[in-house]
């Protein structure tokens, strides 16, 4: 029998160039920020889950979890670093909620980490590129906004999805971010200005693309049965499931849609016991325009073909139809790998709360978040609710 | 309530300098054989933890859980890379206890994996320098070795522990590996041979110090309720714990003493309700010569200061007191990093089931894994016995 799990307490380091700060600074800044929020004492945690992508060859630093274990005060305790590429935030939530509902753990941290910015743009590019297939990938010279445009070429193709509905992701989730004082960009931008920004990969350009990113993100979990005790608006993990695929985009059946995401959200949505037509708002994994769109689809939250245009009709934008993004997104909010999973979860709790201030969505109760592993194969999906 | 686990199957792969097989051909090696040895088909498997330390660092790899699972044939199952630097395998192992003992999965493949090879020596001592804190440790000057080596300088200080001593423990496991396959060195070596080898950071020489390899090894565990369903000879996990530390060593309490080893140690065998006497063969991480003194004090199988003479007396040879390192050790048989504390596991396994050939311990009843990370911010203790 597994126990319900609660977040007790969120926080967020501001996500951006961080020049300033290093891994440890962006550590603490998350992490002391959930810690207070949870009303915990760092002697009540018992174990923590750091996800992290690519600390090693951005900062030349491994053995992340034990170092930010240290650096939050968290002595002695059993600390692990997950790395599912830009999913390891994703998949550090999910061992983290089951180390709770199974009752091994009561308090337990998950944090997301990524510093990038200290490498030029062509070393981060390598960097992300190991999220592929590295010999049959990467080394051949595909880059991810090489596969990501491919993936967007076919849908255009099979789907007739335009360049203007990509470029109406961007200019949403930039609108969100303007009113999110955690991200990266304070900047709306109109279409045609994503239309003319510089080409990075055809059809995807500057604007298409998420940014490379300093932040952190943390959560406290707890079961629910005793999450009252240290926070009044508990938020319960009603589900937490995970899916993996080939690692090589050519090995797919599809490349208009990730399995990964369907199979962990049909999963998600069977154990939450709630459908696609529930959710109220979502975080998903935008790392480019055209993962948004597939991401509605494979949610479920629309069918095949239909998503774009959806989004170029504003349904989902904040308190519209299903508001998707609400934080900005990969591309308005930052996306510092290792730190998105565990961010889009804090997003959404904000949310449920009712703490989303500007961007709230009114009468928000149930929320999913949806993480990718390099070009899909790692998806996690998580559905939170309202713990009355 | 926890259920038993048991391993059902173990595989390995060669250790050493590879150089015809990169990350998917070790992960295959490994992972068919566990595979095999346990009678379960791919579709069985539930979920895989991958250890993995530094493939970034190492092959502009990283995303490898899923690799592993794809190269594997594992489906569409959620896969988690965990990386604790060397200590990568151990944590994946204790990840994949946790899933089968909750009851949350019954068929798991744990696997660990590093190819070391195709970096120059220097590449590769950067890169695992990211095991310890890169700001204070790496980035002014201090290697590994260099760690080691001040610990080492302090226990001969305070126990008057001896050069030749070390050397000990080096010969000892070079026998050990001899008689090992899968090992790394087939060669025999004196005391002498050791204190005339190259210094590499006073006093550790080069056969105070573990290689450069490549290699992977891999385990299934099931719930020991159905684990004769596929293997006459389960063993069952009987405690699996972690701890953790400073990162850095100048922030720790003693030089001469691993207090994450002590804990996790102290822990695991109060789970077991067994004690230090009652283990017969144990794996511990002998990065260093000094690393397996430490080791065998922290773990309570020697007081403080004996130790070392304990290994020149022979009393950890096979068949002697306490058989340590049967597989050859870190030293002896390789240390891919991110599959050592796999490969632990994979060595106990054997022996307990009486299967380890030329060095088989008689009546090998219960084993001990240990599996550090850095200088020791993080260890991992395992114990299995037999399952009748």
């Amino acid at each position: 029998m597994m126990r319900e799990v609660a977040v007790i307490g969120v926080g967020l380091s501001r996500f951006g160039e961080r020049w300033n700060a290093g891994l440890k600074e962006l550590m603490a800044e998350a992490g002391v920020a959930a810690i207070e929020d949870a009303n915990v004492k760092s002697s009540d945690v018992e174990m923590l889950f750091g996800g992290t992508m690519a600390s090693g060859r951005f900062m030349g630093q491994e053995h992340i979890a034990a170092l930010m274990s240290d650096e939050l005060g968290f002595r002695n305790i059993p600390a692990v670093r997950i790395e599912n590429a830009c999913a390891s935030g994703g998949s550090a939530l999910r061992l983290g909620y089951m180390s709770v509902a199974s009752g091994i753990h009561d308090i337990v941290v998950v944090g997301g980490v990524e510093k990038m910015t200290d490498v030029t743009s062509a070393e981060a590019g390598t960097a992300l590129g190991g999220a592929g297939d590295q010999e049959w990938e990467l080394f051949q010279g595909i880059t991810f906004p090489g596969l990501y445009a491919m993936m967007a070429k076919r849908h255009m193709h099979e789907y007739g999805t335009t360049e203007e509905q990509l470029a109406s992701v961007s200019v949403k989730n930039h609108d969100n971010a303007y009113k999110n004082k955690y991200a990266q960009f304070h900047k709306k931008i109109t279409v045609q200005e994503v239309l003319d920004s510089k080409m990075v990969s055809d059809p995807l350009k500057l604007f298409d693309c998420s940014p490379i990113s300093d932040g952190a993100a943390a959560l406290v979990l707890a079961p629910l049965e005793v999450a009252r005790k240290y926070n009044d608006t508990p938020i319960k993990i009603l589900a937490s499931e995970q899916a993996s695929d080939t690692l090589r985009l050519a090995a797919r059946e599809s490349l208009t849609s990730i399995k990964a995401t369907s199979i962990a959200a049909q999963k998600a949505y069977k154990h939450a016991k709630v459908s696609a037509k529930d959710i109220s708002i979502a975080e998903v994994h935008d790392c480019f325009t055209i993962a948004e769109i597939m991401a509605m689809e494979d949610l479920g939250f629309y069918d095949k073909g239909k998503a774009a245009k959806a989004v170029e009709n504003g349904e989902t934008r904040l308190n519209a139809g299903i508001s998707i993004n609400t934080s900005g997104g990969l591309k308005g909010c930052g996306h510092p790998v290792g730190a998105t999973g565990v961010k889009q979860a804090v997003e959404v709790v904000w949310q449920l709360r009712g703490e989303a201030g500007e961007r709230q969505v009114k009468d928000a109760r149930i929320g999913l978040t949806h993480n990718v592993g390099g070009s899909g194969a790692t998806a996690v999906v998580h559905i939170f609710g309202r713990a009355n």
